[in-house]
């Protein structure tokens, strides 16, 4: 039977306020990447995340973002490479910092929204994230969409490397996501997400919009954790999967 | 001959601000305390004053300080013992990220500003601050003031304790600091300074306001980086201490 | 029949954060008290709230707070009355602009969290504050806790003042509220919340905890907007205070 | 004999970081642009800032740039052309507030950094700023650069608008600066600027880099205050400009 993993960002309260429910998605997913301070978290949301997901055997990874609280880390600051090196060192090692008081192991570093994007596309961004991953202590590895910029500057880099797809958002031919911006680019019914990951956990191959199903390397499922219905979905998902004899596991041990 | 460290607060810009003039300073020091992001710092001010310092034989150390940029970490923020820890254990952290990237190594922690003053006298503060330097990777040392909550709790944590006595500033007979809203509190004339040193350094005993000398314990003198005038002071005492025979060490290898 | 304000304190979210359900709120209250970008709030969010809240003739406060979004306001950041001051007129300076662009009306002050506590009980903090209101243009009114220094040293200020009272909190004999943390200092069932509101609006005279019913000066009602179940509970105490014929309207015109 | 302005832009520290010396440069200029907290500046830099200015009969302007503080709204942060506007009115806003505090008076507004060379250029922003400013109250002008969207945009939306050049920066046929990347795009001596303002003061034509020198509209000369040798190059335009018999003179009253 297929083994796969579960992921959601979790950890991106601030303050007084709250992202999504990070106590409920920690009961569900297998893995779990928390942001670092950066576009979200601080100190105590990071130590509660951090002390859930440890407790919930929840595999951990660090998820830093540009340092821009205002736009969530989904605008793209513009920074040097070294610069956005030496931000990922910053955050990921915060993380680190309080993992430490908080008796969790960080595994891996999955960099967030537009950081993401940049790091997908841009080579010398991609270097500079996995430069910053690999001088960190620890053996970290990366969390990386298949086919981008960043997963080839980990491999490198000498880093092992992890995929993820995304369990609610449609692919084009090219193995890309379709924009946000065009027609059933996101998925919101239950049930068609979780046929169509148990076929592609199935055949190895996901449909694509306007082309036969594509093959994609994935040893991760991402779902979405603050969107309205993201704890429903997350659930049924979970379950669906569960149903059709499909193991959750972390990709790496928590 | 005596031996003593001479260490000062360093990397505490902040983007386009600069505070001292960290190059020069680390010219003359032997051990650096580097802000780390909460009261001043950010991830490129990070990296460059560790570089620096790494590249100067500086011995290094994190300088967290509460998170408060407008106010310098100079005002008390009312938090608990447990986010006091978690916010060390963060900007502590930040800084052990940058410095794997910048090739350089943190040997001990150092408060900053009002952080600081309360570690010095809040035992439940100053455990916090402890049990978070404690359960940091890396063996990390504490830099505290001989007396103080900060070092018994340290103590009492297993960790190694060196004791910095202030260069420019007077003392009272129970070892304490003449606050600075009294006359004399603060030395401004080199060459006093450098004196009062050397005295202490031969006898082992402090000269105080209203007594006898003191004894004190010390590994590390402090000189200010930041005070208009601070490099060339730093200079003079430096030159000074080396014309008396004293030499400047770090108390920790850098 | 009676008539009475109803307000909240609104316009807490900051960047992609939300608190609590403005426009629900803004469909209930007739006054808002809107965050100015201090302890919450940025120009969108001060925006969408100050046009809602103008289309739908709730009439607008600012509502200023120490500049500590960690914190939410919540922590006393220690500062000088000349430095509150100088916070105040910013913040509500900030708020004015974006009413100007939204073409909303700004009549009234509220202090927010640490800093409405510090101004009800220190004169220096409540001059300040005052001196500010009264420093900026456009006649603002002051919205206080009646027998506060704030009170005083707004009428002091030449500030016309109108005074609030709380819908779920209880009352001791002076007319201080009971603390949060002793039993009963929060009321959490609407119908009791509304009867006694009923009564005193009724008598003048509101129940308190080891006494008999005081006299007690309220042009407004305060409920809040960012707890669980707040917008159950001000739509319940709006339909109670309307059935009991209580007239709702806001202290000063939208 | 001529008459123009003389500008900079102070109030650029920010909390304990300071950036030039506005107490030096408020004594040379003839009108100063003052930060809002955006980029720069906190409610206490711009109170002594507009202090300053006001009793030196200095005439002020606000000077709202992107809310990147560790970018010093150097780096264009991808915002809607309406977020813009909202950031602007709220930047202004705040100014005005302190002002009022203050007893200053505020008579128009200058976009910062990468706000400005984005204004400058585009059109929908320069409409959104120049919307920003009509909307708020007191006739604010604009001061910007001849030629520019912003210029237009202004006019268009019944704006007085005054037109600044730059004192240290070379010029290129179609009136736009030399990029800073190319060599001889700023001019270092003081003499030599000197020289060419009273050129351009006399002819109404400035000199360019391959062509023949064009002409120009300007009611001010931008000077820098936050560079090395920032006032000593003000002071010497100030006295050779005094020299040759031009009178300094703010383009809107103090």
């Amino acid at each position: 039977m297929a083994t796969i993993d579960l992921n959601a960002d979790l950890g991106e309260g601030f303050g007084p306020w709250r992202m999504g429910d990070d106590a409920a998605m920690l009961e569900i997913v297998t893995s779990a990447s928390l942001a670092c301070g950066g576009h979200a978290g601080d100190p105590g949301t990071m130590f509660q995340a951090l002390r859930l997901a440890a407790e919930r055997g929840v595999s951990i990874g660090a998820h830093p973002g540009y340092a821009d609280r205002e736009g969530f880390g989904r605008r793209v600051i513009p920074m040097e490479p070294s610069e956005i090196a030496r931000m990922v060192a910053a955050q990921t090692g915060a993380l680190l910092g309080v993992a430490a008081l908080a008796g969790a192991r960080v595994g891996f570093v999955k960099p967030h929204g537009a950081l993401s994007n940049l790091a997908a596309a841009d080579e010398d961004v991609a270097r500079a994230v996995a430069g910053a991953v690999a001088a960190l202590p620890g053996g970290l590895a990366v969390l990386a969409i298949s086919g981008t910029a960043l997963e080839r500057a980990a491999r490198a880099a000498g880093l092992r490397v992890f995929s993820e797809i995304f369990a609610d958002r449609a692919y084009l031919p090219n193995g890309q996501l379709v924009p946000r911006t065009q027609p059933g680019a996101v998925l919101h019914d239950a049930d068609e997400v979780a046929e169509r990951l148990i076929g592609f956990l199935d055949s190895g191959r996901m449909p694509v919009q306007g082309g036969d199903p594509i093959p994609l390397a994935a040893e991760s499922i991402c779902i979405h954790g603050d969107t309205p219905g993201a704890v429903a979905m997350a659930r049924a998902l979970r379950a669906r999967l569960a149903a059709a004899g499909v193991t959750l596991s972390p990709f790496l041990p928590a």
